[in-house]
Parts: C-alpha cells; structure tokens; sequence
C-alpha cells in the first residue's frame, strides 16, 4: 500500500492521485498494446491520439481561437527565454520586458547574449521583486512584451494581464498556466514548462499565435524554429513521448473531473486564502510579498529567524507535509499550492502552522 | 495481467520488462518518500542519487576517463546537430562530416544553416546509403570528424570506428550506444536520444571531452552551451527527471543483470546472426545493406513485392510480433533489435518468417 504525503513542493511538484494511478495500472501494457506508452511508436495512432487529445484539451480548456497553434517541446522554459527573441524580434525591431525576479532576469539575460533589441520598460528590483509594477509604459510599435505571469521564487503575480495595445504579449506562464481563467487573445505566444501545473519535468508546452508564426526567420537551428515544430504538430522529431502522455492524463483530469478553469480557479483562490488569511492573523509569520501583488500559486512567508524556519520545514516533514523549504537563493518557507494540491492539504498544513505557533511563539 | 508483444519498434523502442515492473512498483511512492518520482524535487538527495547513479554506470560501463563529462540533455539528437557545430567550431577552423544517409544529412545540414565552415569527405549516397564508405582523407587540423555510429533506415553500422589521427571524433551514437564496447579515447563528443538503447524518448545522453568544453563559446544562448550543463552536473535547469530515472534503471539492468557491454554485445551479435542468417539463406526476403556495413541493431530487409512486405507486417503484428515496418521513407521490412530485445524475441521472428515464406514463397 502506497503512503502519500501534502506534497508542497516548487516544481517538480505535486500530480494528481487519479492520473498517478491511471498511468500506473497501464504502465506495462497500454490499452492493449502489449507495450508501455513508452515504447510505442510516436507515429501510431495510439500516441497521436494522446497529442491530439492533449491539444485539443488545451484548446478547449484557454479558449484558444483557430489562430493559435499548441505545441509540445523540450528544454523548459530555460529554452524559451532564447527560442523567443531568435524568432520573434525580426531585424530592425526591438522587443520590451518586465523585469519581476529570476526567471524574467535569465529571460532578459538571453536576449542580451543574442544581441537582440530590447529594453526593460519596468522592474520591481528596487524593492526585492516583492511587487508587480503597476506602471509603465508599453513602446510602440516593440515585437513583444515579455512578463513573468507568475514567480515562483518571490511569491508574486500579475492578478492581470496588462495591456500593451497592439503590442503582443509574450508570457513565461511555466507556474500558473490553467490555474485560472484569462484572455489569450493579446497574447502573441505562451510558454509553460509542465513540472508545476501540467504534468512531469521533460516537456514545454508552447501556444503561439499564427502572427508570430510568420515572424520567424529560417537562418536559425531547424530545432529552434518555432515553425519546424507547428508544421508537424510536434512531431518534426521523437517528442516526450511519456511526459507528453502525462499531461494528458492531467488535462483530462482538470476538464472532466474539476471541472475546468473555473472550477480550478474558484479552489485555487479559497486555497490561498485559507494560507493567507492564517499568515495575516498571526504575528509569527510574515508574508513576504505586497498583499496586492501575491501568487495563488506560491505562498512564501518567514517566520521570527531561521532557526524556528528550519524547525518549522523539519517538523512539518516528520508531519508528513513536504516541500516548504524557500528557494535557495533567498530563504525562508514557501508552499506551493498548485492544481494538484487539494484544500485537505492545505487544511493540514494551516493546523500544523497554528499548532507550530503555539510551541514556538 | 498484462499481456506483451515482441517489440521490434526502432525508437521508442521495447524496455526490459524487468525495468518497466521496477519503476511501476515504486510509481506512486518512490522509496518510501511518499511521492512519485515525478514529484521529488530535482535538487533533492533522492533525485540526485539518482542522476548521479546513472552517469556513475555510463562512466563505468564505457570505461570513459576522467576527462570526460556525462550529461543529460534535452531536444533529442536533432538538436545535437545544431549544438556540435555551435559549440565545437572555434572561428577560422572548419569540421568533417561523413554522410551515410538521413540523419548524417540532417547533421549536416544544421551546420550549413549556421554558416559554419565544414566539408563532407565522404558520403555513400551514390548507392543510396546502402554501405559505410571505407577510403577517405580526414582534414589536417579538422575542429572534428562527424560520424554516425548506426543508421536505423538503411541498416547499416560502423563495424570498427575510423582512424582520425588528432582529430576528435563526435559520433550520434542514438541507434547502438551501450550496444557494444568501444574504445572511447579518440571521441571528443559522443550523443545519444535515449529512445533506442537507453530508455524513453525525452533525454539525450551527451558524452563531452574536457579539451571539447573548452572550445565552447560565450556568445551563444545559455541552455546550447555544453559547458552550462557541465558545470551544474545537469542540473542548470530542471531536468527531465522522470526519463533520467528510467535510463538508470536500464543502465542499472545493464550492469548488473545482463553483465555489461562484452555480455550484451555477445547477445546482440547472436540475435542479428540468427535473423541475417535467415535472409541469407532464403531468396523470398533479401537484405538492404551490404554486408560488410550491416548493422546489429536494424536489420532491413525487403521481400519480392510491396503488397506481400504489406501482408507480412500485418499478420506478423497478428501474431505479436510489432514494429517491423519499414521507415516510411524507404518501406521494406526492418527489425529493430535493441538491447532489450531478446533472443526469445528473434527466434519467434524467424519462426515467423520461415512459416511465411513456406505460404507465400
């Protein structure tokens, strides 16, 4: 008999039980096949039967229009951060981000080494990116905004979207992609590596929309072409075939039975509340980001010094309750609260905070 | 009960059964964590143990030195195509390449996108890649001498690697990596898409000499440089762990249970005997590849027309015996006999093939 803990890790994170248990009970022998998932051809009908379904559900779940192609790559979100400016900043142009913690800074950083056009319209650097800029202003005419919808390190992000006119937006959404209900139509391209919301660590969803398609130049590598990929429907070369498959147990989970968009967003949003509404009342701890600028999906908070944190992650350990170790490069706790994480989670770490600070504080 | 096929698949490609009932046993709680290993932190002493384990086995089972960097990679072989000229061409200098068919082309051709000097001294298109070329003159002072190891269309093999002098040999190695000894020393960077040899499709193993990192330039994207994934033992960015579990766990059946690269060569050299030596003896099915170039791995072979290569992939699947369809590019028959194959797996396959050519020969 498998034992589970409140799995509150970063990413790799948490999947739903349902889609462990599917995967597992046809591991060995995949509907009827006589193989694994994982050894069968990416050319039969039974894999393409799980792209499509895993595109179409993607479709279905963000509203996407005919104009939006879904795609699956490699190489994380790490690999956009380059694949975006090689093929969207087309000669002459220049492309515009905001700045917002890590994972922006490395995006902008590779723009910087292909010697792409572009500029940092706004940053929350000044106070430790524990804000989302609420102003600034959208060149015209730029190839692109880039935002970082989500920041997993600091624990903010953008409650919306903002808008850039005719500029089209280009989000990392890697830690809160279907964890809500938007508007993908400004968006010009999305990227998402799977290991927070979608499914396992090895394969990037990508959503890019024809306009963007139409940018892309053919003197870069066949592989970092956008177009080589929407042109074979992911399938130019031998994709992730199991991560792949992974996430389309995932997505049938979130539509057929959550519910879809809003219904993941309505629990992700009591989730939250039920943790920040803990934080907020106590004087033990202390939530790290401005209260307008907080994650859904990230909550980081520290408590009193780093003594009582690491009693704080030990004990919660023992208890059961995984993952509440800050990032490494700043410190501190952090629960992450994505789709695969229920309330009961959630409940039984708030018990174990209010328990915690009646020792300790 | 799982019922399973004889699997003769040429990437994704069959896995020991033994590995597959391993990895589904600890799929839901993985060593006790309380997680599947899909959830576990990439960062975390359980993965690391992990990837440690399986660059520890491919160090030993190819007994590299220590000169050489193991790395896990993502993109597959065709994004080595564009990572070895990137990387491996210093400015003013120019590589070889030898062309043997599809995926050497493909090799080829990135280094062209990237404008990068290179010059292709020897090619067997002239009799449709149907042999390795034997005569060439390798470059003095040549950045490398491209290869690859095995041809999965064609079904033709390097049966002993080529003398290059000083210049370093890079091999795609995807097709019969692990499949063989070798003596390593001469080859400054050897890859390999896990999908045939190694487990499933999502990692590409990358082999790396010192003096090779030391080449790699600073003016190309972070993730295509050899050298980030070789300063953070690939760990740059998340990895794709569920895939780099699954190689170890081959590796670790490899090693310890068939007994390493002399056992399974042995095995290898004795499967693809047995199935040349009855498309040798037979005038119904006729080999593709010359004899002195065959490969081990994939042996293709036609029958006397298309409508009886039809006939015998359809009642071949109807007997449990899967994957033996030509690649769509060439047609004909091809048997794929990977690691995993056993030679329960081949001597149904004659079995198979005797009978049939009794009924239609």
């Amino acid at each position: 008999m498998a034992s589970r803990i409140f799995n509150f890790n970063p990413g790799p994170a948490a999947l739903p039980l349902p889609v462990l248990e599917e995967a597992r009970e046809e591991f060995i022998d995949f509907k009827g096949s006589g193989m694994s998932v994982m050894e069968i051809s990416h050319r039969s009908a039974l894999f393409e039967d799980i792209l499509n379904d895993a595109v179409a559900r993607i479709k279905r779940l963000l509203a996407l229009g005919d104009n939006f192609k879904v795609l699956f790559l490699q190489g994380g979100a790490s690999t956009q951060f380059a694949m975006v400016p090689m093929n969207l900043i087309p000669p002459g142009a220049s492309a515009d981000y905001i700045n917002t913690g890590t994972w922006a800074t490395k995006a902008i950083k590779e723009a910087e080494i292909l010697q792409k056009p572009h500029k940092v319209i706004a940053s929350s650097k000044d106070r430790d990116f524990k804000y989302i800029p609420k102003t600034f202003q959208v060149t015209e005419g730029a190839a692109y905004l880039h935002i970082t919808s989500n920041n997993t390190i600091k624990g903010t992000q953008w409650q919306s979207f903002p808008d850039a006119g005719d500029v089209p937006l280009v989000s990392d959404m890697s830690s809160d992609i279907l964890s809500r209900a938007f508007d993908p139509r400004p968006f010009g391209l999305i990227y998402a590596g799977a290991q927070k919301n979608l499914g396992p660590a090895g394969v990037t969803l990508v959503i890019i929309r024809d306009d963007m398609l139409a940018r892309v130049p053919n003197d870069i590598p066949t592989m970092f072409r956008y177009t080589t990929h929407a042109e074979k429907n992911s399938l130019y070369n031998t994709p992730p075939c199991f991560a792949i498959y992974m996430v389309q147990l995932v997505l049938k989970w979130l539509e057929d039975t959550v519910g879809g968009l809003a219904a993941i967003e309505k629990a992700n949003k009591e989730k939250a509340a039920l943790l920040y509404g803990v934080i907020d009342q106590s004087g033990f701890y202390q939530g790290t980001a401005d209260v307008d600028s907080r994650s859904l999906m990230n909550v980081t908070f520290r408590l009193p010094n780093e003594d009582l944190e690491k009693k704080f992650v030990a004990e919660a350990q023992k208890q059961g309750l995984g993952g509440l170790k800050g990032h490494r490069s700043v410190g501190g706790c952090r629960a992450s609260l994505y789709n695969a994480v229920g309330m009961d989670a959630v409940q039984a770490l708030v018990d174990f905070m209010r328990e915690f600070e009646k020792k300790n504080g």
